[in-house]
């Protein structure tokens, strides 16, 4: 017996337009949704960096925010967005990442069920952070078709609701919610810097600080050896993310076409880093600001400090950049100076 | 021809009784003084170690400080308490820690000259720090007698005021500033730990937490290898440092006699931690709450993540504790951690 199967709609696709963008009103009910879960974060300055910039810098320390990183805030707003009825069919998404463990304590916080599907070779420390918020991790293997494949399959067995790591207006329009902060504690910014990987971030933040300060350009940095948004924003059509050998390991993404619509439409600029320039910002940072942060967010400092194309970022002396610290999760037994440190220690 | 040398005061003796402390004006009074210069740091909270520690902890983050330390507090104090007259001669010190960088950076600010003797073989970048805020460094051989013949025949030479690191009611007074900003940020403290060496930090703490919330109760925190401070509170006689093999080397000096004064009567307990307990301390400051910290500061933080004497601090699960983290100044390329994470990675 053969029943004909219907036609079905992808269990993971987000309910919305693959173009559309939160806008102003969505990013402020989204800080009030996620108020009570998320740190409201400091903003440090640094007379040292400011020195080595030769500009005011702000830095925005979302590497302080809750699970380690900005993620926080979009996964708390997807998951406090969905209805009650949603949300008792829990949450899903893939990510090795920063975001897994965001999703899983929002999903912890909101006290639902929350799904991760990670590839079997998943460093035991992004295992560890999302098991030790109480989510099921799903095993698969490590390429993208399984990846999709497992995903949807969990979604079609559980109901759960797909929470995508950029690509979900809700997510977009929580990550937006730091730039509201930034520009409430360091008024009279001139520049906005941001790194970008699949572009939520830079998205989010790039349609808060054109609602509110049109003046203040948002520069989105990405390590040049994943330059899949600087070659789709000078190109104007979207590019496939390469290898992205990059140490920046959570910009090796790719923009969606809706982060690239925000890019587009809302960015100054993108520049672009070299791995070298990564580390140097990296560990400029924790000695100078005693700040733990991950290569990614070190990107936007490297736009600063190492300077970068000045046609396409043309900050002049004494303006002030806000900075946005993406995340502090570094795994301290692997960190990228190690070599030459112990090669100094030998001298 | 024979002069007979009169009898000569100590030229780096500071102009003040043994024993004689500041109050809590004089602490307010350093807050007002300071106040251009330092920065008013952050109390930061984490969800993970109030987990870990069953209590309410609030850190008051002086790893962010100017110069990487609360050093930078009493350092300015002094410094610009000095006559116009004083300031002119200059400032000297004897460090090869975070208070030879503070010095040398609030003498920059005044604009004055400052002398800095250390050990011929201090580490390369404890003398970076110091150069690179503009001070001399003296050298000297790597005795106390050494050291302290060096700064005599430095202040007498050019007039210099000497200020030592801890034994100086204007350094007490500085340092105490951290604790009113702590109290004013975090209030309903029950408990206030802070790491106790020299005592600057632990008694000016207690003096402002004392005055203002006295039902608070101070506890200094040493390592178990230098705890002259315990041995000292706990038999009522000043005891001389020891040895002192400790990872934190902020803590390795001994009380003087003023410190020991402001302890007797106003701290609570002196409790010790293992050198175990401060590397794995630090380690989880870094990693949960991204925060660069040195060892010393990481002495309070495993007075309440290891567990201490609970006779002398019985922290009820649930209270409110207030930490200060003194200072973040490490050396990145050899961290307590780094042989046992070769061998995790050689795993």
């Amino acid at each position: 017996m053969h029943t004909p199967t219907l036609p079905q709609a992808d269990p993971t696709a987000p309910p919305f337009a693959p173009d559309e963008l939160p806008d102003l009103a969505s990013i402020r009910r989204a800080a009030e949704r996620i108020a009570p879960w998320a740190h409201r974060t400091p903003v440090l300055t640094s007379r040292s960096l400011d020195a080595m910039a030769g500009a005011h810098l702000f830095f925005k320390c979302e590497n302080l925010q809750r699970a380690g990183a900005f993620k926080f805030r979009g996964a708390t707003n997807a998951v406090f967005s969905l209805s009650d009825d949603e949300a008792r069919r829990g949450v899903l998404t893939h990510s090795s990442g920063n975001h897994g463990a965001a999703l899983a304590l929002a999903a912890a916080n909101r006290g639902i069920r929350c799904w991760v599907v990670m590839p079997e070779g998943a460093p035991r420390v992004k295992r560890a952070a999302v098991a030790g918020y109480g989510a099921e991790i799903v095993g698969c293997a490590p390429t993208v078709e399984a990846r999709e494949a497992t995903a949807a399959r969990v979604a079609a067995e559980t109901g759960a609701t797909f929470i995508h790591p950029y690509d979900d207006p809700r997510v977009i329009a929580g990550q937006g919610t730091a730039a509201l902060e930034l520009l409430a504690d360091a008024p009279g910014l001139d520049w906005v810097v941001v790194p970008v990987g699949g572009g939520g971030l830079a998205s989010g933040t790039a349609i808060a600080v054109g609602s509110i300060s049109p003046r203040t350009r948002v520069v989105a940095a990405e390590p040049a050896a994943a330059d899949d948004a600087y070659r789709s924003f000078t190109t104007g059509v979207r590019q496939p993310a390469g290898p992205a050998p990059t140490i920046a390991d959570g910009l090796r993404t790719a923009l969606s076409e809706r982060t690239f619509r925000a890019l587009r439409e809302r960015v100054s600029a993108v520049v672009t880093v070299e791995e070298e320039a990564i580390v140097a910002a990296m560990r400029t940072v924790w000695e100078r600001m005693k700040l733990v942060i991950e290569p990614s967010a070190a990107v936007a400092v490297a736009a600063l400090l190492a300077g970068t194309d000045s046609a396409a970022f043309p900050i002049a002396p004494g303006e002030r950049a806000g900075v946005i610290l993406s995340g502090g999760n570094v795994d301290l037994d692997r960190l990228p100076w190690a070599a030459s440190g112990a090669a100094a220690a030998g001298r």
